[in-house]
């Protein structure tokens, strides 16, 4: 790392914002080592890229502005990367390209930047998306919120792909790919300097492994990644968009103890906190155990499990069988739990 | 305006960032009335656009945080769609689709925020881009500088339209499609209160009638739009690319004589002062009349002039010609003359 960063600035100033010599250096210094596109490269105002012929593009954006920028299991660059990938990946198009934007503080050190970078760089070549255009502003912010970072991801959607909630019908099962609010607790922890015997790590990461492993089958309905406002938020609109009731199971949805003792402790619903690298599949019965068995042989979600049923015992609401077998409605989130988790 | 605002909060609160009800009710109230494509309606974490089918796709992004973000002639919202169309257009491509992220400090006025995307929808449409996808994110930032707007854009490229540094040539002409400095001279006076007896306007605007007049035209070399670092910092990125040199007459850029009298009272060279709404062409000897009359009739070009010609007299770097004859070098800005003007 050290000599990665000899001959380079100690922090980053306005200067390194203004497009003349200094923003030049600085990313010639900084980005280009780690974003090696050709289109990047060649540092024109826009990347010119092949269409995949298929037909249909996918297209999300995201910004992301997570306080710290650094945290266990990950940091805001691979948050940025796996965030927008993710979103393109639940309507099941396959990730193609990638911009990404950044707007630095003054005072940002150089060294957490670079880092930063090197987790944009791996998080992407991790899902083989192509980083192929960017910017760079400095503004005179907060020093503590580092920086906010823009990605905008492009794919391309296989002939056959059409998910969506308005698919979703009576008798689906409901996947969650692995344990709630991992991301949510990492940051909290980190953010609050709590200390626990063991440290809760994000749970960022790429989904790829586990669309790719089901994507080819009938019978998925749609696919989400509950991130801003937890399990709960998107059973709640999932419900809402189709008209239906998502039912799912409290004892069912996994979750790591050491996390469940700190929502405990901050009275924290966990089912309300972000997560970075799950995803909830709705399946038609019939392929309920197939997707479960194909996911759960992916790391990424290796402790998927089926979560709860779709009815129509409330049309437009989600429920949760609790524990003790009551029945609660899942509201959207309303009042703030957790603000600038991503 | 104050029927629009009727039942809106009057500034934003970090609530509005958590994902959850009033994040929903935000973009309910506030961006979906303006932003109607069918894509964002839907409200997926991706947005589904059909490809072009011409073969090569042409992206770009960019953040902007100009501080004010309100000013003479515009705002960030309509400088974000036109920076990002310009970029788009300087490689011929015809803008398509774009996607719109806000990060917005906590305590902006949402009359300000209604204004914006306003301003937003309107400057997409005379683009004929789409808006199809975007974000949102609250911070607890400085509040005078309101909101942080990330624009990406995808365009796609003719056949036959291959434009870019590598094919300038000695003798080819240099056109300038009008006055220089408006940009970055409203946003100081504005941002310094200063008054003079005429508002300077910025120029902010899409370029898309200017490109569109010549593009069909064979001898095209490049075009750039000098936004950050003005008109020396474009011509001297074009001579180090090209490896020639550009060589303008200072007697032959137009500008207006208000922000001339500005920039000298201040101490700014004009030809480093950004520009929102200008590009230089490139061209062959042969097309550069009928370019520059083409231009000219178009709304946003109509003071477009031949400011210079290619030349291999000092090679890789752009030279300009002073009003008294002499001959000097045109660096890439370096010192700091006027940070987050775009």
């Amino acid at each position: 790392m050290q000599k990665l960063l000899d001959g380079l600035p100690k922090i980053i100033e306005s200067a390194h914002g203004t497009g003349g010599r200094w923003t030049h250096e600085l990313i010639e210094s900084v980005f280009l080592p780690y974003f090696r596109s050709q289109p990047l490269q060649s540092l024109a105002d826009q990347a010119v890229v092949p269409e995949s012929g298929t037909g249909r593009m996918a297209i999300s954006t995201d910004s992301f502005v997570v306080t710290p920028y650094r945290f266990p299991g990950g940091n805001i660059g691979d948050l940025a990367v796996n965030g927008t990938v993710n979103d393109l990946l639940m309507g099941g198009a396959t990730p193609a390209y990638l911009t990404v934007a950044f707007v630095l503080m003054e005072g940002l050190r150089v060294d957490h930047l670079v880092e930063i970078v090197q987790s944009i760089a791996n998080a992407a070549a991790a899902s083989a998306v192509s980083i192929i255009a960017g910017d760079t502003k400095v503004v005179c912010g907060k020093a503590e919120d580092g920086l906010f970072i823009t990605t905008t991801g492009v794919g391309f959607l296989p002939g056959g792909v059409n998910w969506g909630p308005e698919f979703i019908q009576p008798g689906d099962k409901i996947i969650l790919s692995g344990t709630v609010a991992d991301h949510g607790a990492s940051v909290l922890t980190k953010r609050y300097n709590l200390a626990f015997d063991t440290v809760i790590r994000s749970d960022t990461a790429s989904l790829l492994p586990a669309v790719m492993a089901v994507r080819d089958l009938c019978g998925i309905r749609c696919m989400r990644d509950p991130t801003r406002g937890g399990l709960a938020t998107t059973l709640a609109e999932l419900s809402q968009t189709s008209g239906l009731t998502l039912e799912a199971k409290e004892l069912c949805i996994p979750i790591r103890d050491d996390v469940r003792g700190l929502c405990e402790v901050l009275g924290l619903d966990p089912l309300y906190v972000a997560n970075e690298g799950k995803l909830i599949a709705v399946v038609a019965p019939d392929v309920a155990s197939t997707v479960l068995s194909r996911l759960q042989a992916t790391e990424v979600a290796r402790d998927a499990a089926i979560i709860g049923t779709v009815t129509k015992s409330a049309p437009g609401y989600a429920l949760l069988e609790t524990a003790i077998g009551a029945k609660r409605v899942l509201e959207l989130l309303s009042m703030e739990q957790l603000p600038r988790i991503c």
